[in-house]
């Protein structure tokens, strides 16, 4: 482990290593690439884990002789252990034995692999992380706005208010900084965005005129498109995540 | 109990009930309490269960002698006891000495009685039911629109993302018609989904200009604002649920 408080150089590491993991925050990710890049070989493995996808792979290519390998990581840090966690992968044009070996590690380790392509993940990735994160922002600025603050919903959460909740407490105990540099660096986010404010100006506009039929609308058309299976285990394990939540 | 399956008339239910709970679709709510409400006499009690309390309460007051209580249970149709779970309770000015006997035994079986007033639960329920309900159908329609299905994120799902979709999935099992005439007859909706609306507009105006800075600044407001053991208990508790998925 290199880092910004330890004595060891970027040279020192990238000649004792077989593989270098470079897991910085988002925005220092390129310059750090840059650097340690040009001291790897063809015989060592160069690896970004970053968050946005669209420019990274580029530069490692470009600036390494090294296997390139890129990886997401989709938890943060208070995850224990990969059993069950999800790991995103894309292949480069350089990734080979190395990337290969590296990669049976992670699943040695319990964690689910994905191989895809760097426009696919961040398409992807905004509906689980930046909409997450937008949604859960602006969420708690309004309970603060209109409530006060979350205590004062207490009284009048239902079993699914206090598991979104506890969501938007762990989330606001993330790194704002790095929720909006991956958002900022997201090429798809905005897109993302615009397709959800839509879907709530829609629902605002019918309210005005004193209509809220498009919200049976809405859940009606999305239900016709759930599986059985996806409503069933939300009501079951929600259902089990509450009596724990009781206990 | 009396509905419109059973063969007991609401007059033969009345004369032998001490209180009487109308627990009917909301927008059938008033005309049942009108039918039933001269049928009792001071001596009883009847209480509404509905969602939405703005005219539901007048409405029981103007059509019986009875004792007039008001009550939400904040739960749905799968919540097998009321241990923990929350009940408002909103007086009347004729909520006597048969109401408080309700109460108690509301209280006896574990249930969170909060009393409030009519106003004050419709501004409340809002931000725990209305806009629920509102970012769980858009965020599901965006999901559909953008990835065709929850599925398809699967391998992008994220520790909170999958507790949401978990939510997502109980609120998609639930009733859209419902959901939609709770959202409809309460006066504070427009409000609140407006104020929502603007947070993520603000978001949106400023990643046109390549600036999501906004975000940042949300989350890092809101947490200013937020206790320490908000966010403790969220990131523990979901880091608890999360362990109980992977099981």
């Amino acid at each position: 482990m290199v880092g910004r408080r330890t004595e060891l150089s970027y040279a020192q590491a990238a000649s004792r290593a077989q593989a270098v993991i470079v897991n910085v925050p988002i925005e220092h990710a390129e310059n750090v690439i840059r650097e340690i890049g040009p001291l790897l070989t063809a015989q060592q493995l160069l690896i970004d884990n970053t968050g946005v996808k669209s420019q990274v792979i580029e530069t490692m290519l470009k600036s390494t002789a090294a296997e390139v390998l890129s990886i997401h990581t989709m938890f943060g840090p208070h995850v224990r252990d990969l059993k069950g966690e999800n790991i995103i992968v894309i292949h480069t044009a350089r990734s080979g034995q190395m990337a290969e070996e590296f990669e049976n590690v992670l699943h040695k380790h319990g964690a689910t692999l994905t191989v895809t392509t760097a426009a696919e993940h961040d398409r992807l990735a905004t509906l689980t992380q930046g909409l997450e994160h937008v949604i859960s922002a602006a969420r708690m600025a309004v309970i603060q706005e209109l409530a006060g603050g979350p205590e004062a919903l207490t009284p009048f959460s239902t079993p699914n208010s206090r598991l979104s909740m506890l969501v938007d407490g762990r989330i606001h105990g993330g790194s704002a900084e790095l929720y909006a540099t991956m958002l900022g660096q997201n090429r798809a986010a905005l897109a993302t965005l615009k397709a959800f404010g839509a879907q709530i100006d829609a629902i605002i506009a019918g309210l005005e005129c004193g209509d809220s039929s498009r919200l049976a609308e809405l859940l009606k058309a999305n239900r016709a498109r759930l599986t059985d299976e996806f409503v069933e285990r939300g009501t079951l394990l929600t259902g089990q995540l509450q009596d724990k939540l009781r206990d």
